[in-house]
C-alpha cells in the first residue's frame, strides 16, 4: 500500500464539526490516508474516536509532542507527510512550531495563531525549512471564488477601484443581550479566544478573500467596532474601511449581531472595465457586470471558467457542491504541493495569508482602540 | 370644475425623465390636475411643451416669478395649490423660497438646496407659513419601504444595533477615466452640483431612507471619499461610518463606480429581536430574519401589511408596481395633506428630511476633507 | 386645445381595479384626454364617479348605446376616437359591436368575448371598418416581453422546439373547497363567466404570451382539467399540452388552486441555439442561456435592447416599472395606431389575438369533456 | 479493525464521475470502508484504479461472479456487507439479482433495471431474502427534499391537489440537431439505453421526487413524448399528465433539449392549506406558501427542521452542502439499515421505489405510442 499521503489529525475528535470537514475533505479526491493523531486530550475520548474512525491505535497518541517523537522515528515512508491542527485557536502556535521544527508539512485552521508575533515567528520558520503550510480560509476553494481570481488576474476587471466584502452572522445575537451568557461564551473571553472576536474569527476570511481574489495587498485599515455592552471585552460586529496597495479603497463589514443572518459572506469588486459579485450561501453563482452588457452569470464546471475552478468542480454544470467540496479542493492542491506536483497558487491559502490575517486583526482592533484612526498593515 | 388639487410645475420639460415620473405620479389616484408652470426656461420651448399637454396657454409662464405673481391674483378656487419644483439644484432654494413666502405649497425635488445654511432658511419660512413642504425622496414610496418602517415602529425589530445602506451605482464608470468627459460633467463641477457628487446625488438617499425606516436620528459620521483623479473636484464613491442617537452603529455605502450596477440600494436593519433587508431593484419583497425561525418573505398587498404599506398598492399581490407608483403615492400622500385630510407621517418626506440631508452631505464632505475624523448632524 | 386623442371609457368605475390601471395607462405618455363615458349602470354613481375625476358631465352617458349616438354627432375633432371597454365579459360583444359599426376605435379587456363565435363576429366586422383593435393582454407589454419577441423573431433561438408557460395563482383555493362559497361566486357561475374559469382568465394569457413571443401559432391543444368538486361547474386548474405549427410541443399550465401563489406567470422558450426565460413577477429580468455560455440577464432600459423594448421604458436601468407600465405601453402603441404614425406589430395585441384566445378557450375545454383527446386550433 | 461496514463497487472506476460520488459519499459519515469490487471489466485498469485507492488488490475481482463466489467464502466480519452497483444500466439486473441471491445488501444506481419485468423479478428476489436495497435517487438526500416530505407527512398542506415537477436539461441540444452525432450516442440507442432516453434518465428522478415528497402514489399517466427527428429512436423530451391516487392532478415535465439548462429540477407541490417550492439547482431553500401568509424559506440545520432534514446537515445554517452531501445523507441511512439500527423510511429510497419506476418509463412510453392516452400505473 501505499499511494496515498498519510495524514495526521490533531483535534477535530468528538462531535467536532470542522473534524468532520477536513475528514470528508482529505478523502474527496482519493488523495489521504488518515493515519493517527491525537483527537481529544481525554485519553478515552481519544481512543474511542479512532476506534470508531477504524484507526490503528498504534499511532494514536496522547498529545502532539508523543505524535512528533514517535512519528520521527518511522521511515519516510511510514511517517506522516502532513498535520492538520483542528484544535483551539491558542493551541495553533504550539503545535505548528514544534511540527514545523520537525519537518512535518501543515494543514492549519484560521486563525494561524492568537498574536501577529507568534505567526510571524512561525512564518520565519517555515521559510527556513520550506515545508507546506496551509491555512484554510474554506471559502477559497469554492469554484466561483476561484474564478473571481483568475478573472481580476487576467485583466479582465482592469484597474480595481472598489472593493466591499460583507461578512454577517447573527449566532451571538441571543448571546449578547444576556449578561450572564455573555459572559460565559469562551468567545467573548480574551484569554480563550485572543484579542477580538468578529474581526478575529469572521473579519479575517473577509480580509483574506479580498487579498486572495484581487490579488491587491490591503495597506491601511480603519475600524469602528462594536462591544455593545460595557462588560462585554471582545468585539461582535465591526465595520473597517480599508485602501490597497493599488490606491483603492473598500471597506469590509463584519457582524455577529445581524439577527438572522446566517453565514452571509457577499464579495464586491469593482473595476474599470467590470464589476463581480459572489456570495457564499449561493456559492455556485459567479456575477460579471459590465457597462452596457446583460449581467453575466457563471456557474461551476462550464467550459469558460478557468482552470483553477474547473479542477475545483467533480461533476457536471447543475449538480451544486458545497463547503465541503471547498475544502476538499483545498486539501487536493495541498496533496500537489507534498508530492511536488505543480500546482496553482490560488489553490491553497499559505502561512503568508494566515499571517497577513493577524496583521489585520491586531491592527483593526487597535484602529478602534485609539479613536478609529487609519492603521498600517506591514 | 374642480374637486382636483391644482398643480403646477417648475420645471420638467422636454424630455425630461423627473418630469415624466411627476406627471405620471400626480395623475395616478386622480387627485391632481396640471394647470400650468414653468416647463422651460426658452419660452418657445416652454410653449411647446404646455402644448404637448394639452395645458391651456394663460398659464404657461415665462419664469417662475411671474407664475407667482400672477397666480396669487387668481382667485382660491382657482389658484395652483401646490407647486412642484423640478428643476436643476441651484434653482430650488430661490423657488422654494420665494413660493413659501407667497403661500404655496410645494413638493420639491431632492437635494432640496446646495448648501445646509439655504436649507435651514428655507426649513424657517416653512414653519411660520405651515405651508405642505415635501422633498420627494421617492425610494420612501415604496409599500415595502413603508412596511419597513412600520414594523420597526411596531418594536418587531427590538432595540436597533446595526444599520447598513448600499447605494451603487456604476454610470460614472465611462466618464470619470476620460479627463475630458470628467471635466465636461456638469454633475461633477462644484459650481453646478455643489460640494459633493456621489454623497449628495445618492448617499443622501441612504442616508434618508435609514432615518424613515428606524425613525432613529444619524448623530455623527466619519467619511471616506474617493475622488480617484487629482483633478477630479468631486467624489464619485464614498464609505460613511455612521452612529445613531441610540447608540447603534452603521454604515452607508454609496458609489457611482460600481461598474454595471444600475440602481443598486439595498438596505440592512438588524435589531435585537429581529432583522429586515430589502433592495430597491426587487421593490416588492421585503426579507424579515429571526433567530431560528424561517426567513419570511412579504410582499404588497397582502393582508398582513400595514395600512400605510395597503395605501401605496393600488392592485392585488402578484402585480408588480414600480418606482411611478411609489412616487404616486408620495403625491397622495401630499394630496391627503393639503385637503387637510388625515395622513400618516409615513406618507412622504418633509422639509426636515430635506434639510438633513443637507446637514449629512456637509458634514460627510468635511469629514473627510479633515481626515476622515467623526463630525456631528445636528 | 386638442392635441391628445379623447378617450371614453365603459365600466371601470368606483374602487374598480381595471379602472385605474387604465386610467393611468392612458395618462403615461400625455397620449390621451379621457373626456366622457359610462363609468356605471347606476346614474348616481356613474355621475358622482365623473364628479371625481373631474369630467365635464355633459359626456358621462347612461349607457353604451346613448354614448355612441351622441357621440357620432359631435364634430371629429370633438368626437371621442377611441373607447375602452372595461365591463364584465358578457358585455363586451355587444358595445364592441356597435362601436365598431359605428366606427370607434376600441380597447377591449381579455376575453375578448363569451365565445368563439361571436369574437369570429367581431372580427368581420373590424375587417371591414379597419378600426384599430387592441385587446388588453397587458403582460405583452412589459419591456422584456418585448424583447423575448424580437430575440426569437431576430432568430437568436433558431428554430423552437419547446414551449412551457405557467399561470399560477391560489385566490380561489379559500373559495373552492367551501360548498356555499364556491356556489355563490360569480367567476365559477357558467351563466355569468361563459364556459371555463381558469382556462378562461388566465390560461388565455399563457396562450397569448406563447403566440406573442415565439411569433408560432398553437395548432392544437390536449387539456387535463380539474374541477375539484361534482357539483362546480368550472374549471378551477389544468394543464394543456400544445402543438405548434412549426412542430414544437409544449405545455401550458394553469391553475387557481396553486395556494400561496399570487400571480405567478413563467415562460420558457428553448430553440435550437438558445433558450429565454421570464417571470411576470420580476418582470424586469430576462434571461438567456446558451450552451456553454454564462447564462446571460437583460434588463430594461439598457442598449443591448431592441428598441421594441427600449419603448418601453421610461427610466434609466435599475428603476423597477411595473404592470401600470406595461399597459401603458399598449396605450402608446395603440396611440401610435390612431393617429397614424408608424409603430411595431408587437406594441399591442389585436383583435386577432382575441379571437385566438376564444378558440383555445373552447377547444381545450372541449378536450377536456371528450377525455383529454387532442383538438385543433383554427 | 472493524467498526465500518465493509463496501464492495461494482464499476465506477476511472474518472466515473458516479464512482467518486459514491465514493465521497461513503465516506462521509465514516461508516464505510470500501474493501474491494470489479470497479473496470478490463483487468489492468481494474488493479490500477484499486491501486489509486490503496485497497488491498486481493479482493479485486475480474468480474461480479469471482466478487460474489470468493466474498462468500469469508468470514462473516470480513465478508463485503453490501455492494453498490455503478455500472451500465443493463448490468444492474444480472449483477443485483447474483447477490441478491447470495444474500448481499445492495445499492444501486437508477434506474433499477432496463425493463420492469426485470424490476419485478428482482423485487420478488428481495422481499424473500430481506436484504437492505437502496437504489440512489440521489435528489431525495437532501435535507429541504427530506423537509418537503415531512411537511407533508404532518398534514401541514392538508390534502394535496395539485403537483408539477420539472427536470430540464440541455445536454443533448448541441447532438441531436446532427444526425451522425445522434446515431453515435449510447444514450440514443435502445439496445444500449433501454425503451427511453428522457422519460428514463430524469423523468423517473421526477416520478419518484413527486411519490416520495407527498406519499402519493401516481396511479395514472397520459405522456406526450418528443422524438424530434424520425430517424431518433427515442424520446429526448415529454410531458407527462399525472393521476394521484387520492385524485390530485399534475404534471411531469422533463427535458434534454431545454437548451441551457443544466439540471433543473423544479418541486411544486399546493394542497388546500399551503405549498411547497424547491430548486435543485439551490437546494438549500424550500419554500411554504400560505394564503395570506408572508413566504417562508426553510433553510437546512435549523432547529424548525423535522429530525429527518437535521439528520442530513452536517454543518451550521448557512454552510451550503450539495449533492454529495445528499448521497451521503443515503448512504447513512442505508448504514443504519444495515446494522439493524432505526431509521425513517425517507432516508433512502427501495427497490420499491426503483420498480415502480421502471412500470413509470414503460407506461410513459407506451401512452405515447398509442396515441397520448392514459395508462396505469401498478
Amino acid at each position: 500500500m501505499g499511494s496515498k499521503i498519510k495524514l495526521g489529525i490533531l483535534g477535530g475528535g468528538g462531535d467536532s464539526l470542522i473534524g468532520v470537514l477536513h475528514r470528508v475533505a482529505s478523502n474527496m479526491f482519493d488523495q489521504y490516508e488518515i493515519v493517527g493523531g491525537v483527537f481529544n486530550p481525554n485519553w478515552e475520548e481519544n481512543i474511542g474516536f479512532a476506534k470508531k474512525l477504524d484507526l490503528p491505535l498504534s499511532r494514536i497518541y496522547a498529545d502532539f509532542e508523543s505524535l512528533i517523537s514517535e512519528e520521527i522515528k518511522l521511515p519516510d515512508n511510514e511517517r506522516m507527510q502532513v498535520v492538520s491542527i483542528l484544535t483551539p485557536n491558542f493551541l495553533h502556535f504550539p503545535m505548528a512550531k514544534k511540527l514545523l521544527e520537525n519537518g512535518f508539512n501543515i494543514i492549519c485552521e484560521k486563525p494561524l495563531t492568537t498574536t501577529y508575533e507568534e505567526a510571524l515567528e512561525l512564518q520565519k520558520i517555515q521559510e527556513l525549512t520550506k515545508t507546506v503550510f496551509a491555512v484554510t480560509y474554506t471559502y477559497t476553494g469554492y469554484p466561483m471564488v476561484r474564478q473571481m481570481r483568475k478573472i481580476i488576474a487576467s485583466g479582465q476587471l482592469g484597474k480595481i477601484h472598489k472593493v466591499d466584502v460583507q461578512y454577517y452572522q447573527g449566532w451571538i445575537n441571543p448571546i449578547i443581550h444576556d449578561a450572564e451568557k455573555r459572559a460565559s461564551t469562551w468567545r467573548l473571553q480574551p484569554d480563550k479566544s485572543g484579542i477580538s472576536c468578529c474581526i478575529g474569527d469572521i473579519g479575517t476570511h473577509a480580509f483574506d478573500m479580498i487579498e486572495f481574489v484581487t490579488g491587491l495587498k490591503i495597506s491601511k485599515v480603519l475600524a469602528d467596532l462594536n462591544y455593545l455592552y460595557d462588560d462585554n471585552l471582545m468585539d461582535i460586529d465591526g465595520t473597517v474601511l480599508i485602501r490597497c496597495g493599488n490606491g483603492a479603497k473598500g471597506v469590509i463589514r463584519a457582524s455577529q449581531i445581524a439577527t438572522g443572518e446566517e453565514n452571509s459572506i457577499i464579495v464586491k469588486v469593482y473595476g474599470e472595465k467590470a464589476g463581480l459579485k459572489w456570495e457564499q450561501e449561493n456559492p455556485n453563482y459567479l456575477y460579471k457586470l459590465e457597462d452596457g452588457e446583460p449581467l453575466k452569470v457563471l456557474k461551476p464546471g462550464n467550459v469558460y471558467n478557468s482552470d483553477l475552478s474547473l479542477d475545483g468542480s467533480k461533476l457536471p454544470p447543475g449538480h451544486p457542491e458545497g463547503i465541503f467540496d471547498a475544502m476538499g479542493n483545498i486539501y487536493k492542491g495541498v496533496a500537489r504541493a507534498i508530492k511536488g506536483e505543480p500546482y496553482d497558487s490560488g489553490e491553497f491559502p499559505t502561512i503568508t495569508d494566515g499571517v497577513r490575517g493577524m496583521n489585520f486583526i491586531e491592527q483593526a482592533v487597535a484602529s478602534n482602540a485609539e479613536g478609529n484612526v487609519w492603521k498600517e498593515i506591514d
